[in-house]
């Protein structure tokens, strides 16, 4: 029996390499805009002025910070009220694009974002905010950006191995996707068409890192997985990384990048419709073979304990992973299998 | 290089079999409705009365008819005003939600769609109207359904022959959305998905026309067919079958079943990815063959002269595809090869 609920966010994304000045102006004028805001780090600016110059801004706001703390997201708030700003727009990676999310969800102004990395936020209506240690998340579709210019040249300068550890992360959402709270038939063939395209993409990447045709795939596959992300939700993989992360401060891409095979192994067995997209996607036999040979492909790190995780948190790992397993996970998790699942990630073994 | 335009449209699918009541109430709370209009064809006044009844139905509307004349358009919309009506409901196939979308476009009032066959037509932001013999047709975002509800328990009533002939129609615009106009990598990947739901789908309801497995398949890839139309356009087969209805008058169904392996066999050495996308879906080593088998397990028509195209008709059609050949189409075409081909489906001839 097939039951889902399925949602379609409206936005219009325009691809195209060496496009983005001009798809720019074409999403402005299409807004109507005359008084835009340009967000961009301080590091990003002089790329903000390429793509954005010509267009309206009454307003250049290069004050960005990672999480968005809630008094950086005031002061640009306050910015955009002054400047009786009509469109956002931002150009850089994921704090760029947070940041005009925490003004869209007060202002309810429309966004245009030019997405210099593959975090993929710029294809949610997730936002996030924090106020000292804490981080407060939600989800308000006033956030989704209303259009996304993807131009792969923008994303020629990210390093190779900050490339392939957003891009790894952006796997990991594909793959979660599979069997995530809220996944539906439709989240999996686009979580699918991801693990393809990030797949062709990553290896390029490495291979040949000012290559554009690697960037297009890596790009591409990023939307793909933010999207299937943005409706299916969080699976047990990032539970377990999101655990890990909080317990032991463990770097996040990395983590991502260690325990993907550990939860691909766990649960494909038990997800026949899963196991068979993933495998066709890596254009592989089977699904965990197909992650292993890209995994060595990038050279991926193997281990927790090469992370600084150390071996006696693994039983209390698993208990906070068995607290928050999500609902509908494919295999029925307990607290001996989610440990020796956690065992074998921390000693680097082959994910079976 | 990777270039392209997409679109994606808000709508929101609650898809379960025997969840039709449920989920349209849902949706009605979700709009706040208070003053609905229910469209559905007299045949089908029962059916809706099923699933709507309980509901805020200040009126039922049963003057339904085919493509959708203006006047019958004109009197509906007269009648939505006279009841202040603040949502539309319809409950049947393309003609009742053909109706409800005539009356959105000059109301804007919000649709929910209850579809009873493989028509499509709710994923979809076009409409049509007719006057006298003349169909105007056009897109509009106010006559997309804000929410589709599917349930495959009411599809069964679907006879076996125009279940097969529609949903051959929806794997044509899923195949032609491989290389229709506006076609990008997104539409590719939704439009493959719909392959495989319609060949699963399909067979089984030929061979048990009251299974519900078939049913969800088929009512599951009518929708990616449509979506994925919707956004890529129309393809070289859908031209090719519009043309021949419009010169020979032939049964528009069948026409597109025997039409489209010709289609598929002319295009897919010319595009790589289609090829290799379709071939996966139909879990055949290849596109062509894959098609001819299900055509073969569906026992659909073979040949163009059996449906009562004249033979002499042949060159003229010929020049009038030829003119109408949509931009983008991955094969060149000539009046020399699309001729071949009209012979070809004409003959009855294996595709190649």
């Amino acid at each position: 029996m097939m039951k889902f609920e399925h949602v379609s966010l409206p936005q219009r994304v325009r691809f195209g390499t060496g496009g983005a000045r001009e798809n720019l102006a074409a999403e402005i004028e299409a807004f109507g805009a005359s008084r835009v805001m340009v967000i961009a780090t301080e590091g990003g600016r002089e790329l903000a002025h390429t793509v954005a110059d010509g267009q309206p801004v009454v307003r250049w706001h290069h004050e960005v910070v990672m999480h968005v703390p809630v008094e950086v997201a005031e002061r640009a708030r306050e910015a955009a009220e002054a400047d009786r700003v009509d469109a956002l727009v931002c150009i850089g990676g994921g704090s760029a694009t947070g940041l005009a999310k925490a003004v869209a969800l007060t202002s309810g102004l429309p966004i245009v974002a030019v997405p210099t990395t593959y975090a993929g936020s710029e294809a949610t209506n997730m936002w996030g905010l924090t106020e000292g240690a804490r981080k407060t998340t939600g989800v308000d579709d006033k956030v989704l950006p209303r259009a996304i210019v993807y131009d792969a040249a923008l994303t020629v300068g990210l390093p190779v191995e900050l490339s392939v550890a957003s891009g790894l992360n952006a796997l990991a959402h594909c793959v979660d996707s599979m069997w995530a709270p809220r996944a539906d038939p439709i989240d999996r063939a686009l979580a699918a068409e991801g693990i393809r395209a990030l797949r062709l993409g990553l290896p390029q990447i490495v291979k040949e890192p000012a290559g554009i045709e690697g960037r297009e795939y890596a790009l591409y596959g990023a939307y793909l997985s933010a999207h299937a992300f943005a409706s299916a939700g969080s699976g047990l993989h990032h539970k377990i990384c999101h655990v890990l992360g909080g317990m032991f401060n463990l770097p996040h891409a990395q983590t991502h990048a260690v325990v993907l095979p550990h939860v691909l192994a766990f649960n494909a067995p038990y997800a026949d419709d899963a196991r068979r997209l993933i495998a066709a996607a890596f254009d592989a036999s089977d699904a965990v073979e197909g992650l292993r040979q890209l995994r060595e492909e990038l050279d991926a790190p193997r281990a927790l304990r090469d992370l600084g995780m150390p071996g006696d948190g693994i039983a209390a790992a698993a208990d906070a992973v068995l607290a928050a397993v999500p609902p509908g996970n494919p295999r029925p998790v307990t607290r001996e299998n989610i440990a020796e699942l956690l065992s074998a990630a921390w000693e680097g073994n082959d994910p079976r």
